[in-house]
């Protein structure tokens, strides 16, 4: 089976959960600058989880590029990283309502480990069908990034009931930012 | 006419389906864990219908893989699926905020029981716009599986008045797991 | 330019309003059967735009297929189209709600209106664009059934003020089955 | 990277904005007349933001038909004119809840600004991986046109709090007015 209908049901999906995030920003009552300040912690809190959505659709693109045939294992390892990343919108509104709280934080990190997982998950089973050879197995190669963002969350949750919360944020930030930076493995492999 | 925009269509309305089935997970006031205690049903309630719906888009980017031409009866029996599909977050809904009472678990039966005969309905409009002698005919043969769930929804439905809802549940669940397994007939016929 | 991003970008907002018109079923507190009588006109309701929205969905389906290039003109009066198709959930929400009351019922009917005459502006842009010989012009030729279903909604309105409100229901009931019948005159001189 | 999955998520989230506008046209309560007049600033709000949710589309459109290769920062310049697109809604609603006052009104512009220099970012992006030679760059040349809007919106927002927001509204509905008309530079020199 081609890829495009993957590509494009999730496409579908990831457009709609970045876009339902935003409706966490309820309209305020009442017209002055003040009725906007309790939303300030929720907008934070929203461009973190569209960046973190962006990369996600990102990297999807990339990789599906490298991908030449689906089976059914990968449609349902794909369904699977929506399903996580679908509880995105609820933890993002958890967390940004009680203004950044402990709880919420750590469960914030536990959605994105779990995306995180799927994630490998569905890079295996692509590689499974793909074979050892293919272009996407020695594009992904040890995968470096990947294990090093799940080991990040890992921490980042300890972190949370160890330390506090923001040592749990800050790490969710820096991850973020590493992988702002496109998957060039990917990129530089791909054959013109 | 070909396949693409019906399944365009068909891939937003379920991507939007297993999507607002989430804003039923109310982002809750406070920050304990108390107040995740009562999302729980409604969090298991989210799991099992965005496996239903993942089954019902895995299976119809299978059989529609299989489809050459549709006709005007074909896109109104793929209207009629997705308009038994998009009743499922309502009944979610109320299934999920009652902890699973007996009328809403029965009324979710319903909703999959006219959901899985509107899906054969729509398999014999394409098969009589696509020959007895075609491809998807000889794949989808006696549709022993689609008459097993059929069958075990109402069966569901019964269980739910006359014993209890659990037994019901039970069922749903089967079913599903049932069907997770890909339609390897069609995926094994399949032309290279 | 060609067709396919002003077809998937119709799709994702028939798709949504499609989708979100459900979200008026709200879920009801209580489990009984008699939290559900309440929602049966919504429910009714619900039915009829559905139906309304899988025929314009249908038609500029059919139509777009005998579309070989679109302009500028052709994209606005597309997004015209979908402007007045975008209020249907709000007017099926308010007639919902208040029992096919007068007044909604009237609005609703000027919403069917507001969007047939788009959908002429709709084809009458197009054919401007495709010439008075294409295949497009000679296929809707005088278009009977888009003038007798115009006029259906100015007489529904007025017989809303001027009888009761369930005589224009019926004409919208009555003109929607008309309308179900898929576009022969296309289909039929659609070339091999 | 060919352009379709960058076309087909943003036709997805712009679908997604354009249509989650429309729930801030809240279904009132009651029946007649009076229960619409508080929602005419809103639905008047609706239509501007409808307008620029369009034009954007549009422009996109055509501006995506130039381009042939995208690289990893087009994909973000893209995800960065969707952010602030995603944030029409709130400030829309927020702008005709409190029936076009003062702070809301800048706000919006505030917004409309944003997106106007991420859609200059992109374009800007583009040019650089097309060249300087290529069709688009050509096409877009000095760029008159956004630049004056950019700086419209700069004005407007003074307007709002020196003057008074109504100065600001004119100028919004006056920039949309420009931009209705579709880049025909791009058009023109569209080869065939």
């Amino acid at each position: 089976m081609p890829t495009t209908r993957l590509e494009a049901f999730s496409d579908g999906v990831l457009a709609i959960i970045i876009t339902i995030m935003v409706l966490e920003l309820k309209v305020p009552h009442g017209e002055d600058l003040s009725v906007l300040a309790p939303l300030l912690p929720v907008f934070v809190n929203y461009v973190l989880s569209f960046v973190y959505i962006g990369i996600y659709w990102s990297n999807h693109h990339h990789m599906m590029h490298a991908v030449t045939r689906i089976s059914g294992g990968v449609l349902w390892a794909n369904l699977h990283l929506l399903f996580w990343l679908s509880l995105l919108p609820f933890v993002t509104g958890w967390m940004g309502e009680n203004h950044f709280a402990q709880l919420p934080t750590a469960l914030y990190g536990g959605v994105l480990l779990m995306a995180a997982i799927a994630y490998q998950i569905l890079v295996a089973t692509i590689i499974r069908a793909e074979g050892p050879d293919s272009l996407l197995a020695k594009a992904v190669g040890r995968d470096f990034k990947g294990n090093l963002s799940t080991a990040a969350y890992v921490v980042a949750i300890a972190l949370c009931f160890l330390v506090n919360q923001w040592s749990a944020q800050a790490i969710y930030a820096l991850v973020a930012l590493v992988w702002l930076v496109p998957d060039r493995r990917i990129e530089k492999m791909w054959p013109r």
